[in-house]
C-alpha cells in the first residue's frame, strides 16, 4: 500500500467513518430478516454481472496495472493484481459455490426442554457489522463480500489503494445484485477513500463494527491486532509442525512431509518444522531428509539430527519460531509423542500440526493436547484452507481462542440467539 | 471497592500479573489433558472442604464484616457479604451441581468426511485463562472458580478487597480440592493484593489473560469495558422488553407482566418496558396497569397509553434507555408486533425481550426479528438465567454478538479445535 498518506486527522476520519458504520448497521435489520433465497439470489445475481461485464473489470483493472507500473510494483505484487478472463470467471464460480452453501443462518444449534415446560433453542443469527482490510487482491473483495452475504453480515471492505479501482467495480457489481435481489445495497460497502487514517478509524469503531478480519502479511496483521480496539478475526503466522512417531508408517511419513512443506511454500498452512521420534530417528530421517533435499528443500538441524543429516545446517534457538515461508525446513529428534507435543506447544503459533503414526493411541493423544486450531493425523498441514474443509470458502484463518478458530467461513461469521418458548411460565 | 488504593505504577503492576498469568498458562495444559473424573473431584471435594471447614469460613467473614463496620459500609452490601452456615452449604452445593453437569470438553461439535476420506471433528475444548473482576460477594469466588474447573480454564480471580479475608480463603479450599484430585492448584488464583493497578494490569493482559469476565454494577461493567485489551464476556445493563400482542391469552399478559416487573426488581432480567397492541390497548392496558399498580409499580406511559391509564406519570425519550432496577415501569402503545420490533431493536440493551400471544405466526416473526440475546414467546423475562436455562450455573450474562451471548455457563467458557484424521492424504 506503498501509495497511501494520511491526510485526514484521527478526528475526521472517525466521523467519515461513523457514516459508513450508520449505513451498515441500518443493513443489518433487513439482512436478519432476509431469506436464504433472497440472500442466494443476490449471490447468483452478482456472479452474473461479473460475467457479464469482464469486459468492464479488465478496463478498470488495467488502470490500476497502469498505476501499479508507474510506481515501479514488486512483479508478485502485480501478479495478484492482475486480472484476466479465468479469474473474472473464477470470482464469479466463488460466488455461485457461496450461494450453494446450506444456509448458515436460523440453523438450529441446541434446543432443550426444561422442567416447567420452557423450550430453550439456540438459533444462529447474523454476526453484526465486519469490517475487513485487505491488500491489493481484487478476489477478496469478492470473496469477502460473497461470504458476508450470505450471513447476513454488512460488510465494510477496506482494499489495497493498488487495486482501488478494479475492487471499486467489483463491489458496485455486488452492490447490483443485491439491490437486484431486493437486499439493502449499504449491506456491502467499499471504503471510497484510502487515506491511512480510515484504517485508524474502522479499527476503533466500537460500536460500529463487530469484528475485523485483516487479510494480508504479518505486518498488516501485526498492525490490526495492535491498534484494534474491537475484536479480531486472524492469525500472525502459521508455524505448522509434522510430528513423525516411531508407529508411522514410512511411505505416509515421506510424502506427507514433502507435501506439507513444497507444495506450495508460501502458504500458511506449509510446514516450518519436522519432529522426528527418537524411536525412529535413525532409519526415517535420512529417507525424509533425503526426499525433502531432491525436492529443493534447506534443512536446519539440532544436535541430534544433525548427526543423522551431516549436510543440514545447525539450528538456532530462533528457528524454531520462524515462519519461513520459503524451502526451508527446520528438524529436530525429539522423545516420543510427549516430546512432540511438549516442542509443539512450547513453539507453536496455534495454527496447524500434524502426526503421521498407525498407532491410534498414540494419534488420539497428539489429537487430545496439541493445543491448536487444527491437529491432524497421517494427513498433510497444506490442507488447512476452507475450501479443503469443505466449507466453500474462508475468509481468513484465526488462530485465537474466541468465537472462530481454524478456517473462518460463512459459518463461523454467525452469532445466535436462543429461543424460549413457553405457555404462560412465571418465575416462582 | 471503598478501601482500595492505588500504590502501585502501572508498570510493577503488570511485572506483578505477568507472575499470575504465567502460572494460569502453565495450568492450561494440565488442565487440557485432565479427565472430567478428576474435575468433578476437585469440584466434590472443595464442596467438601467448604463444608468441613464452614467455621474457618465464618471466621475469616467476622474480619471483613468487622472492617465493613468500621467503615460504615452500606447495609445492602453488608447483606451480600455476609456468610452463615446456609449460605457456605448453597456455595458447597453449587459445586456440587456443577460437579454433576455433562464434560463440557471433548464434546464433537460436528463432524463431517471430505470427498478424499479425509475426515473433520469440531471438538470442544477449554477456552484459555479467563479473569474474573467482582465485588464484595463471597459466593463469587466460588461459582466462578467451579464454572472455571469444570471448563477446564485457569482462572485468575480479583475480588472485592472489602471481601479479601473471606474470598482468600474460599480461594485455599477450592485450591486444595484442586490438590487433592491431582490438578494444578495455581488453575484457580485469587489476587492476595486489592491495588487497583492490578485491575488495570488485568484488562491489558493480552495474551496472559484469553477473556475477562466482570460481576458487578454498572461502573464496573463500563470500566472494564472502556480499558480492556481483551475480549470481555458482559452486560452493561439489561433494557428488557414485553410485548402484549393482540393474539395474547389476557390472564397470561397480566401475570407474565406482573412477574417480569415486580418478582425481582433489581436484577437484570427485570423487565422495564411494557409494550401494547393499539388493537387490544383499550381492554387489556387497563387492567395490566391495574395489576401492576396494585403490585407496588410505578407507571410512565406515551400519550396514547397515558390516555388509557391517565394515572401514570409522562414518560420522556429517556425512559425508552433506562434500566430503572426499581418498581417502575415505561409503557408504550405500538402497532402491533412490525411496531414492537421496531421499538425493541431501538432502544433495547439486547438482553431479553419477551412476547405474549397465542399466534404462532406473529410469535415467529418476533423470535425472529429481535435482535437480542434472548428472545422469549409468553413467558417471564426474569427467566433469563443460567440456572432457569439449566445450564447450572452462570458466571454472567453476555449482549455481545461474539462467542458467548446470553447466560455464560461452563459451556459458554470453551472453544474448540479441528481433528482431523486421514490415512496419507496429501494435497493436489
Amino acid at each position: 500500500m506503498a501509495n497511501e498518506t494520511i491526510t485526514m486527522t484521527s478526528v475526521d476520519a472517525a466521523a467519515m467513518m461513523a457514516e459508513w458504520t450508520d449505513r451498515a448497521r441500518s443493513s443489518l435489520a433487513p439482512m436478519i430478516k432476509s431469506s436464504h433465497d433472497a440472500r442466494q439470489n443476490a449471490l447468483r445475481k452478482a456472479a452474473q454481472l461479473i460475467r457479464d461485464n469482464a469486459a468492464t473489470i479488465l478496463a478498470e483493472n488495467s488502470r490500476d496495472l497502469a498505476n501499479a507500473e508507474a510506481r515501479n510494483m514488486a512483479e508478485a505484487m502485480v501478479g495478484r493484481l492482475m486480472l484476466n478472463p479465468a479469474r473474472i470467471d473464477a470470482m464469479a464460480a466463488g460466488l455461485e459455490d457461496i450461494a450453494d452453501l446450506p444456509d448458515p443462518l436460523g440453523r438450529e444449534l441446541d434446543r432443550w426442554q426444561r422442567p416447567n415446560g420452557l423450550d430453550i433453542a439456540r438459533v444462529s443469527t447474523p454476526l453484526g457489522v465486519i469490517g475487513v482490510i485487505y491488500e491489493s487482491r481484487p478476489n477478496v473483495t469478492v470473496d469477502a463480500a460473497g461470504l458476508a452475504i450470505k450471513s447476513g453480515n454488512p460488510v465494510i471492505l477496506r482494499g489495497g489503494s493498488d487495486s482501488f479501482y478494479t475492487s471499486s467495480c467489483l463491489a458496485r457489481l455486488v452492490q447490483d445484485g443485491l439491490k437486484g435481489a431486493g437486499l439493502p445495497v449499504h449491506a456491502v460497502q467499499l471504503l471510497n477513500n484510502t487515506d491511512r487514517a480510515l484504517v485508524g478509524a474502522m479499527l476503533t469503531a466500537v460500536g460500529g463494527i463487530d469484528v475485523i478480519i485483516p487479510r494480508g502479511g504479518r505486518s498488516l496483521v501485526e498492525r490490526v491486532q495492535h491498534e484494534a480496539r474491537v475484536p479480531v478475526f486472524a492469525h500472525l503466522e502459521g508455524i505448522c509442525h509434522l510430528y513423525i512417531d516411531a508407529g508411522a508408517d514410512p511411505e505416509k511419513a515421506v510424502a506427507i512431509a514433502v507435501n506439507a512443506k513444497m507444495r506450495r511454500v508460501e502458504i500458511c498452512g506449509a510446514l516450518e518444522t519436522l519432529l522426528v521420534d527418537r524411536a525412529v530417528a535413525d532409519t526415517l530421517l535420512p529417507v525424509i531428509g533425503d526426499a525433502l533435499t531432491t525436492a529443493g528443500c534447506s534443512l536446519r538441524a539440532d544436535a541430534e539430527a544433525r548427526a543423522i543429516l551431516p549436510d543440514a545446517a545447525m539450528a538456532t534457538e530462533a528457528d524454531w519460531t520462524t515462519e519461513y515461508l520459503a524451502p526451508i525446513l527446520s528438524v529436530a529428534v525429539v522423545d516420543g509423542v510427549g516430546g512432540a507435543i511438549d516442542h509443539i506447544n512450547r513453539y507453536s503459533s496455534s495454527h496447524t500440526e500434524s502426526i503421521v503414526t498407525e498407532n491410534t493411541d498414540t494419534a488420539q493423544r497428539f489429537l487430545d493436547e496439541v493445543d491448536s486450531a487444527i491437529v491432524m493425523v497421517n494427513t498433510s498441514t497444506q490442507f488447512a484452507d476452507g475450501g479443503e474443509f469443505g466449507m466453500g470458502a474462508e475468509i481468513g484463518i484465526a488462530t485465537g481462542r474466541l468465537h472462530a478458530r481454524g478456517p473462518v467461513g460463512a459459518a463461523q461469521l454467525t452469532s445466535f440467539k436462543y429461543m424460549v418458548r413457553g405457555n404462560g411460565q412465571t418465575r416462582a
